[in-house]
């Protein structure tokens, strides 16, 4: 009997092997942004899908058409013919494609045209076409257009223009109306709107003080200099100032902030009324934060309403939000409790109460409905790894799921909050788009169901598990992925991708885990890849993510140790084969493992690594560093060329010749470093690239980092 | 019969095996500069030995002493405690060692002290010190004493001076007093003082118009800019005149030469008279050299005494040179017979006659003897590995060795020209030093013959030999270096260290034929190491140089795979398993040999590599390349970033992260375009670090490279 039932299971391995061998086997090409088949292995999507009104519009190739919510019934709005018609009558370039068209009159049936067709608007009833006359001549950026009032504001250069209306005139060294602070505190544009559009707050950026760190281009015909302000930690940094400039006057006032020197001014925001600018100010250590109201017209400080103090860092990422219903009460996200909550305020700065709460955190306010006077939101409520929808009863705070139960969601919520579009992932969905009523009543309308792209193909098996963090009591998200062909018998070398830094996340219930392209491409190759998403990752609360302050790398470290013990505990592991590679932080991480863990780690490839975060950038840097005059012990002992003779293991650098992120400089410190200590690094530049390597590099640079691990590591 | 001699052959096998084991290994440390044991197994030398009229000195660690060149008797002259006693007396630093003083004046009883002592002068009979007081504050550089007059030329900055007088008052940019032209043409300093000390001819370079390299300095707190003026082939080039310094009336005039732009001033000299100024003028080709006379003291142009043309390039490097006996008369370097002979001139510019001539050439003159009317000169003429001293009969041109037949010979000269001391090597001597009477008359007297210092280690075979160039009539010299405890059975992977480019000879009839430390290592580690120097290197003559004109490389590449024939035909070699390894031309042509012959080579690592000479600087480039406006074949043809995508082997590209005569804008193209054509050298930077390594970074260098070839060709 035995022997059967061993001739049967040769049988089904037989027939499982010759499947697998039926299928294909995929190439970097197919599985990274920039390889020649990459779009075609993703699943299936709808390009485009916005609201107008509460209608919502499906552009395709030829028109562009709406979808009625409740029966998906599809009627032609307008041809990309008859636009370009009415283009051409008055000489504006054609329309190549409908996809990227704005639709900001809810009421109207008008169409905001982009860039190439000088933001006409396109009537598609009339067919008139209305163009702008008071478009600069010179290159312009940093297009901020309201639809209400009309107005446009635009960068030339380092100034900031209105309606062909200059509106700074500052030397080089004073940017005016592009994002400052690096980009930090949820900051990503430099001009604000006013509701109506009648007023513009503005950055002003005085970074003249600024040291310059020199990048250097290397493809012209003798290298240049492209000189880049970038403020190191502890060193001299930027100042900041928000003007309003108003277009019917043609004025500038400045808001009354007093020095603005090691001072954040994050999340301009403006009251329903117009008459009021807010800005959340914080302070360099970045422990105490003000919500400040400013009088738009004079600049002056009317109050302080709110503030927020913690030993380690506040981070203010949102600006306040007003609810349409009541224009004396606003929403402040916070947090204070230990997880990104809503409170309620009114105008005079007094909380009324806490909206929503729980061990989840709210990601974002996507709008309101007016109507039933919810507030819509993204949430972790039913899973770290998720983002759901949910209307929030601003009475009860109650909370109530918008869409499927799994999943990673992204929804548009049409004109009156009524609908919401929902494209989500999870693990076991390629992806789904629906029409869902917000109030749950009614039926929702499947636009898409995607088939899984990739099953033609050979797939490794991909799972999802939590081990305990280091602390002994956190749960930690690892995601799995077994070679291709998985024999249990065998013993398998074993890479553990990181990033592990704050504000990421790579393990989440989207379409197969999130799992990389990468890791699928190693799997085939007969590697186990392990990820997981140690403590000071994104999405776990505060507590989760603090405990790393003053000590980077040091608990994120001990955490993807325990990664390791999961490897060493699965038989078909080799664990003298166990490799790591990351980029960025992962790239500090990796490089820090090879060092501090030089008798786990074999192979190592660190990515754009941060070597010594005393030349990282203040804002970030300094966050959860603190500075390196405050905090010298905690520079020193993550300053990565402090243990350079400490390598054993085979770690090649990579960097991007001309990353502005994490400049060259680091990887130079650390190979002279490692030079003086006796020690061999490996190394390698894309020059020209920046931080991350995009297109056919992408694909190059993979080839190179699975050629690292196919040399030393199998 | 047979059986004996084969047990007798295993026994002696056996034996020669228990022998080299008993012998020892070396480790980098031993074989390399920068290496802890490396100058204990450097062959022994006498430090410090120079002449002070026709008495030797020879300084030890308390004394100096005179040797008497016939008896060898030694006598002491002064001692340290002396010297140092009478320095304290004035108060000037003490003088640690004796090795590096000076003895201008054969007359007297003086020694020159060195820049610590402040230039002061010492008697040794009367115990008297004579100090300077006109020594700036400022660092200064380019020191240049004239013993005659006392008087003292350095600059501080871009700046000229002499004796505490500023002499030129130029922006930065305009560079006075120190050597113009990238040190080519023989140029190593910019000041000239005349016969008697009275007058100063210094070069001034105006190399504002130059475009800078953007050097970045990674080891300050934020990188900084260190911007290297660097005229690349075919770009706007600096501005060279030579003023004349008179510091008795403080007053300074220019050479009246014409418009400087687009020529070179090269190898500046005096008339004894002091009232004449010699320099060899230059066209921007590089193809017609002008000897011309100014007057010193008005700077008009008086004469050109002499020009030369070559349809490829003329490259004078030696200034004329006066007779001593006889003041109407001067000899003139020329390689326009093909080899670098001496041509008598008188002053008006009539040729008298060629000096010396054959198919060998004169590499110095070594000075006079005026007794005899003899010119000592280094040359070739036993063969072209070696360097002899040679006494030149004015009269008859015929050539009388000074030393020994084999070898190459460092000598000095006595005051008077009646002795050498001649310090030698040859591949089977480690070194010899001797005192020689020049007259060839009386006997030599040896100082020195040091012991073989490698006897106690495992020693490879070297050997020397010949193959024929690709031109199929040339020879072409080699080193072939076996594994050590070669087995001849055996089949060993080759590595083909290559230079190739002009003015360096790899191979010569020094102790051990010039065998790198490297290549030892390499041979104890079972690599066969090759060098063969191919057509365009030195000491062969014009034509054998000149071959490569407008496209280097190419027949370099040619003959160097005579050298990979010669290994193919070696039983023990593995002719799949052939590298090649070279530093700047060097890894020019290990670049280009693994693009070009990429079915030979599977390994290379090129150093500081041209890749394309149109980013080399414009000296050196358009003599070998022209400009890349009027040889744009050439260019193209040699720009390796062209053939990128030719790469199959693994190739390693190193340089030093501030190399200012490969600038770093080499390897960088090559890697973009690699990436860009899909193909995957390595790299590596030595951050700080120039043309070379030096130091520790040697031996990390020299690690690194060898473990590249353990890695992928054994």
């Amino acid at each position: 009997m035995k022997r059967i039932l061993n001739l049967l299971a040769i049988v089904l391995m037989t027939t499982a092997a010759m499947m697998a061998q039926d299928k294909k086997s995929f190439t970097l090409e197919d599985l990274l942004p920039g390889g020649n088949n990459y779009f075609n292995l993703q699943p299936k999507n709808i390009q485009g899908l916005t609201w107008w009104g509460d209608q919502l519009l499906k552009p395709t190739l030829e028109e562009v058409k709406t979808i009625h919510p409740k029966d998906g019934k599809e009627t032609t709005l307008f041809t990309l013919e008859a636009l370009n018609k009415a283009l051409e009558s008055v000489g504006i370039n054609r329309v190549r494609a409908l996809y990227t068209l704005n639709y900001p009159w809810a009421d109207k049936t008008l169409v905001q045209l982009p860039k190439s067709q000088r933001y006409a608007v396109y009537n598609w009833e009339t067919g008139a076409v209305t163009t702008r006359n008071d478009l600069p001549k010179e290159p312009y950026a940093n297009v901020d257009l309201n639809a209400t009032s009309g107005n446009m504001a635009y960068t030339i250069g380092n100034n900031l223009y209105v309606n062909g209306v200059q509106v700074t005139n500052e030397p080089e060294g004073v940017l005016c109306g592009q994002s400052v602070h690096r980009d930090e505190f949820g900051i990503h544009k430099g001009t604000f709107w006013s509701p109506k559009g009648n007023l513009l707050a503005f950055y002003r950026m005085d970074q003249s003080m600024v040291t310059d760190y020199p990048q250097v281009n290397t493809s012209t015909r003798i290298a240049t200099l492209e000189p880049d302000k970038y403020p190191m930690a502890g060193m001299t940094s930027h100042k900041v100032t928000i003007g309003v400039f108003n277009p019917a006057t043609k004025k500038t006032i400045y808001l009354k902030a007093g020095d603005p020197t090691d001072r954040y001014f994050t999340n301009v925001s403006w009251s329903p009324d117009e008459k009021s600018v807010y800005v959340i100010e914080l302070n360099r250590d970045q422990n105490h934060s003000q919500l400040m109201q400013y009088n738009a017209e004079t600049g002056e400080r009317m109050a302080m309403l709110y503030e927020e103090k913690h030993p380690k860092y506040v981070e203010p990422q949102n600006p306040i939000t007003f609810l349409p219903w009541d224009e004396t009460k606003f929403i402040y996200q916070s947090q204070r409790d230990g997880f990104n909550h809503l409170y309620l305020f009114d105008v005079t700065g007094k909380e009324i109460k806490q909206l929503t709460q729980g061990e989840w955190l709210v990601k974002s306010i996507v709008g309101f409905n007016q109507k039933t006077k919810e507030i819509i939101i993204m949430s972790t409520e039913i899973s770290p790894l998720q983002s759901n929808a949910f209307a929030v009863n601003t009475q009860t705070g109650k909370t109530r799921l918008i869409g499927a139960k799994e999943g990673v969601h992204r929804i548009q919520l049409s004109g009156s909050g009524k609908y919401v579009v929902d494209s989500y992932t999870a693990h076991n969905v390629a992806r789904s788009i629906d029409i869902i009523p917000v109030s749950g009543k009614g039926k929702d309308l499947n636009l898409l169901k995607a088939n899984h792209p990739m099953e033609a193909y050979n797939m490794p098996e991909i799972t999802l598990g939590t081990i305990k963090a280091a602390d002994g009591k956190t749960d930690l998200y690892y995601r799995l992925v077994k070679p291709v062909n998985f024999d249990a018998s065998k013993k398998y070398p074993a890479v553990i991708y990181v990033y592990g830094g704050p504000h990421a996340q790579n393990i989440t219930d989207t379409y197969n885990y999130g799992v990389r392209g990468w890791d699928i491409y190693m799997a085939q190759l007969g590697y186990v890849m392990l990820t997981v998403d140690n403590r000071g990752s994104s999405n776990r609360g505060l507590e989760f993510e603090n405990v790393t302050h003053r000590q980077l790398g040091v608990e994120e470290m001990k955490d993807q140790m325990k990664g390791v013990e999961l490897l060493k505990s699965l038989s078909y592991v080799d664990a003298d084969r166990i490799g790591v590679h990351g980029w960025s932080f992962g790239g500090f991480m990796t490089t820090n493992l090879m060092l501090t863990y030089n008798d786990t780690f074999k192979v190592g490839v660190a990515g754009g690594p941060v070597i010594d975060w005393k030349m990282y950038e203040v804002m970030y840097g300094e966050r959860y560093m603190d500075t390196p005059q405050n905090n010298p012990e905690g520079y020193k002992n993550s300053d990565l060329t402090q243990r350079a003779g400490d390598l054993k293991g085979k770690l090649q650098i990579i960097i991007g010749g001309n990353d502005p992120v994490c400049v060259p400089q680091h990887s130079y410190a650390f190979l002279r470093a490692c030079i003086d200590a006796g020690t061999h690094p490996d190394y390698f530049i894309y020059p020209g690239d920046g931080h991350n390597m995009a297109g056919r590099d992408r694909i190059h640079l993979h080839e190179r980092i699975t050629q690292y691990f196919e040399d030393f590591l199998k």
